[in-house]
């Protein structure tokens, strides 16, 4: 083997592999955006064959091989090539430690527990589902023993959805979130401001509302050329690549808020993708770099941006002009605090800015506690109960409102929530520093967010996955994660707004 | 190897190459009907991609010996797997024999041709297509080389779109069109019958036009929850498999007609799609077999039902009351002659059931003639001028309405277009077997059609591909394939019309 022979082959399987993702993200797009009833059989089987072909174009001898050629001649990689050996390399070992037939067991017991968690949400019985979610973790401790782990079996999961991620680093952050966000929100219970947002709930008319998103969309920056706008339950962004990356919003006749900052949010995470590096098209590196800077962009655009006052007061104009009737008596500083309106809640889906992280806080603790062996799936309700009522000051009334309300841990995604609650942080850590060359208020009352674009281009978006998340935010703000920023800002924001 | 691992591995393979044409396929659908314009680059190289892999799947030698230990054990399988493993041997012939490199040059050789063909229509200059067309055409004679041919080196060609077809069935067929449209046409310039259609082109709002295709759609037995109705820029039908077949329509708000047919038209593809059998669902049976017979279906739906008399006397009252204003002064009659009107026509996507072929067999004798090296490219534009003043009594002003109308000879498309006349013949052939059990016309006044579908689904829809066009003609009406069904149906029809 040479090594520009070497280079060619993993291109090679680079691009096969971005095929194969690009034709299955299609079809779960198309299924949650317009394919009919009866089609679920055809698309299993499809996606299964496809998720078949990448496995086996990944887990073989001759790419570990490659691989290990690649590794021991590093010196003459580029560092785009070498980048991309590092991640299939730790693709490589995350699939091909696994014994198959223990993968293809996971796949059975996986769909009994998403079928499972279902019956029990609508029942409203943990008990039914409590075996099930046992033999999931079980599933997961072992492929924790086959790929090993450092200091904690947690970070092995961890680190799948946000690279460099260590139980170390998460008890420190959340200890940070927890001595400023619990205090603050027992003191927003106290306080005598009560916010009016009646208004939001009269009816909007869908097809008004969607012509404002796709205007607010574009304010944004989102390139109308290099994506779509679509309706579906949930609103979600895809990407098949740079230039055709897709979000949906889900509209509600009776209220304005939702559907405009889920846009505003998917918006946040399609011009992330829109504005990778060219060179990386087509890639595996040419995506978003991690869970966690994919939502700090989201939550940047949604909350940093949407919901602060001078964007707000860019927006009102523009949304009173739309809704000129219902919002006739409403001024723009009804509309910032209606926008901010916060409340202790049981939903995490329903949360505010403020109360939002405390809910991953909780589902932090409790799996770190399950892969230490510290507590027993069947305790885990009173577990959950308890600590809603220490952070949150509420019990929830029943275990469908509480612990049976994501779907995530039924599917095994352990170590993915965290990464939710890390995108608040990296996004006012980011804010601070870009605050520093930009005239952001300014900007933002003018609804100019080029000069905020170029610098999130340049600083986070177009690296892809050349850098790693820890990379990313060490090179754009000069120190690593650090949860002061989120906290300064969410204590400043809702101390004004609550006259605390 | 013993037989059942023979039976599963052609399994296996069918199934794969399943789901990559539907992945192509969702692709090419999400190209047409939502796709942003920058994704191209995207799609091209995906699709490339899955191409390639559907080759890899079919031209190597462990596939070819599959197929030949199958052939040496017929006698062992059931009906389905021989006709599986008979098809894919008729696949892996038809791509195995041709040399890579030629099939890669073939490739660039088509792009260009299609983009010097636009150049060359926008210009209306053929001369700057010439060379490209002589190319494309020199590709086709070294393919048949490679191929082999029986009789008539046309007939490589023609058995790809439709199985079985040869020049002496279509010499024979043709000749017997001609006798009796050429005829019918000049009878009908003569005749004093002028058809006003003026109260289709008012203003028909494209919401309301929306509904009323969706309902008719329903009404034919197009099962909504297996499919779906978009809309693009030239209709078309696409399937995945039987609970996933899609068709698209083009509205125009100035033209009542054009969407209501074409709906009709390629609900005609998608009800034989939907009605395949179960037993060959996900499978390279489980489609139609043939052009010529899945165009026998949409015209059948489009003109034998949509354009009959019956059917428009049930259709009338509920189009009028979608436009009631627009329809106040016509009657019944008026909108079957609406839909009949017929004229002499220079573009065949614009001409009506009664010139439809002369289109056809124009195209047909043409590509003959270059396949027997009897006509030089620099001399078809004076060919096929003398053709359409010979049989449409019209001659093309210039060569953009003339010869460069269509793309498909750019893309190497010969031997396709008959597969369209055929369509024709067969659906009146299958007519008049019908009509022998089935009240037809009673059952088209009261929209019922379950009947005709039944009729359908148990004589063709069922088959598939298990059998070939000629085996479905001839199990469901007793005889091969002839145009006289046809022939008396348009002359009975026009008659009456024209008053002749």
């Amino acid at each position: 083997m040479d090594i520009n022979k070497a280079i060619k082959q993993l291109n090679d399987i680079d691009y096969k592999l971005h095929a194969i993702n690009h034709a299955g993200a299609l079809i779960h797009w198309d299924a949650s955006t317009g394919a009919p009833k009866n089609s679920v059989e055809g698309r299993a089987k499809t996606l299964s064959i496809l998720a078949g072909e990448a496995y086996k174009t990944i887990v073989n001898d001759e790419f570990n091989e490659l691989l290990t050629y690649l590794e021991n001649h590093k010196s003459e990689l580029d560092y785009v090539t070498m980048r991309k050996a590092e991640e299939f390399r730790d693709e490589y070992d995350r699939t091909a430690k696994l014994p198959q037939q223990l993968v293809i067991d996971y796949t059975e017991v996986q769909a009994k527990a998403s079928a499972a968690w279902e019956d029990a949400k609508l029942n409203n019985d943990f008990s039914t589902f409590a075996p099930h979610l046992e033999k999931v973790i079980e599933f997961n401790k072992k492929f924790i023993e086959y790929r090993g782990y450092k200091k904690h079996p947690y970070n092995t999961l961890l680190d799948d959805y946000e690279k460099g991620l260590t139980t170390d680093i998460l008890d420190e952050f959340f200890s940070q979130l927890k001595n400023s966000i619990v205090p603050l929100v027992s003191k927003i219970k106290e306080s005598k401001v009560e916010i009016d947002d009646s208004f939001i709930k009269k009816n909007y008319p869908i097809g008004k509302q969607k012509e404002l998103n796709k205007s607010i969309l574009e304010q944004l920056g989102f390139n109308m050329d290099s994506g779509i706008m679509a309706e579906s339950e949930h609103p979600f962004t895809t990407n098949f690549d740079r230039n055709d990356v897709r979000i949906t919003t889900h509209y509600f006749e009776n209220n304005l808020l939702p559907a405009l900052f889920s846009t505003i949010h998917e918006g946040g995470h399609a011009i992330y993708e829109q504005n990778i590096g060219e060179e990386l098209n087509f890639s595996t590196l040419g995506t978003g770099t991690s869970m966690g800077i994919h939502e700090s962009q989201s939550r940047f655009f949604e909350n940093v941006i949407g919901r602060s006052k001078p964007f707000i007061e860019f927006l009102y104009p523009i949304v009173k002009e739309t809704f000129p009737d219902n919002l006739k008596d409403v001024s723009c500083e009804d509309m910032y605090l209606a926008a901010n309106k916060t409340e202790e809640s049981l939903i995490r889906t329903d949360s505010d800015e403020l109360t939002y992280s405390l809910h991953i806080m909780i589902r932090y603790e409790i799996e770190k506690l399950l892969f230490e062996n510290k507590v027993l799936v069947k305790d885990l309700p009173e577990l959950w109960n308890k600590k809603y009522e220490e952070y949150m000051g509420i019990v929830p009334p029943n275990d469908a409102e509480g612990i049976l309300q994501d779907v995530h841990w039924s599917e095994g995604l352990f170590g993915y929530f965290p990464s939710y609650a890390l995108g608040n942080a990296y996004a006012s850590q980011l804010t601070h520093t870009m605050k520093k060359s930009i005239d952001f208020d300014d900007d933002l009352k003018n609804g100019n967010l080029a000069n905020i674009r170029n610098w999130l281009r340049d600083n986070v978006h177009k690296y892809g996955r050349l850098l790693t998340p820890s990379q990313i935010i060490e090179k754009a703000t000069g120190e690593s994660l650090n949860a002061k920023y989120y906290t300064d800002y969410l204590e400043e924001k809702y101390s004004k707004i609550y006259e605390l």
